[in-house]
């Protein structure tokens, strides 16, 4: 261990915006554990992603979790029953996964203790994703003040810091941080209904929305498309 | 479903405090989903008590979610290079497992998403656990707060109910209620380092808790003790 650099762990999914989140965090001069979680997501691709991005970034390590939220579903990413909408919709979209970045930050909360981290980074974004409750900044301060209470901080005097450097980001200017940050975004996944070779659908929400993320900040899409 | 009945996710750890904590929520009328974490704890024989106990006092369902926390250990429960001690000792226990019960309490908040049930029933005590920061009130009131922004109540104006109904008891006031509540204690396990047959060391922090617990009760102590 580098004593002069403190740790973070930093939440990494696979996608561009936790890859840019990444970079940020390495580029600030934090040690870096990429912790990915197999929640039992429908692409099933993301978490090979996650690992190629943790190590092209050099993150310390890159722990995968496994917890199967399928075993409840509830969600078009967590249960084959119910099937990805090429478009949103109006309310909480069907591709939230109920209290998804709950369990992320707490399993994060557990390794930074054990690690001795209070810094935890997570790729939220509250522009593109506002129909989900667990990516607002209510959210995430109320999960800060609950992880000091939950752990040694409370005993010991610290607090941690949950940092989401993208959440008022538009898709291309975080698109554009990570490019200049040195991103690989040919390495990211980001579509909620891939084929088994890889190739992004290019329909859903999340591929429109990367799509015109590449747009808006003038750079090349490298994305493979199915059609 | 019993459409009369509301319903309810239990933490069910395999110990006597979450036995008596689902018993009582099922006293009270709730059609209870029981949960438990499969953590990688030291002692294997908690789950199969889990399941024996959720049968018994006629759980509707009871799902064990798989979250591996040995991949960072930090504690005497989830390291094998960190000894179970026989006494307790000052300050937070080395058998507190960091964040435990913040990573229990989003699987049970993500459950309840998904079954429409707003209460969560959790047996943390805070008399036995004072070392536990993820034992006592402020936890679980912030955890709350978080889990009501976390998910859709924040945008359809309902709220989670977390009820910690032993918080305040001392190990024989639980023990009382659940042998009133016709609780199976010898279904339950609870020590930190049983051997292979199931027999409890009587000797760890946590049976010597329970050993005086049943004497403070009055009630006859049918744990195996291996010694």
């Amino acid at each position: 261990m580098n004593k002069e650099k403190p740790r973070a762990v930093v939440l990494v999914s696979g996608g561009q915006d936790s890859a840019t989140c990444l970079a940020l965090a390495v580029s600030q001069g934090f040690e870096c554990y990429a912790l990915s979680i197999d929640y039992g997501q429908r692409n099933i691709l993301e978490l090979n992603a996650a690992k190629q991005i943790a190590h092209a970034l050099k993150a310390k390590k890159h722990v995968i979790i496994t917890a199967d939220l399928r075993q409840w579903g509830g969600s078009a990413l967590t249960d084959d029953a119910i099937a990805v909408p090429e478009q949103s919709a109006q309310g909480t979209p069907i591709t939230y996964v109920p209290a998804r970045n709950l369990i992320f930050l707490s399993f994060a909360t557990a390794w930074a203790e054990v690690l001795g981290a209070r810094d935890i980074f997570i790729g939220v974004n509250a522009v593109d994703y506002s129909g989900y409750p667990d990516c607002r900044a209510p959210f995430i301060e109320n999960f800060r003040r609950t992880a000091n209470v939950a752990t040694k901080a409370v005993d010991e005097g610290w607090e941690f810091n949950i940092h989401t450097p993208l959440q008022e980001m538009s898709k291309g200017e975080i698109i554009n941080l990570g490019h200049r940050l040195g991103v690989d975004f040919s390495l990211t996944t980001t579509c909620y209904n891939p084929d088994i070779h890889g190739g992004a659908c290019g329909k859903c929400a999340s591929c429109l929305l990367r799509r015109q993320g590449f747009k808006d900040a003038g750079l090349p899409d490298t994305t493979k498309y199915a059609k």
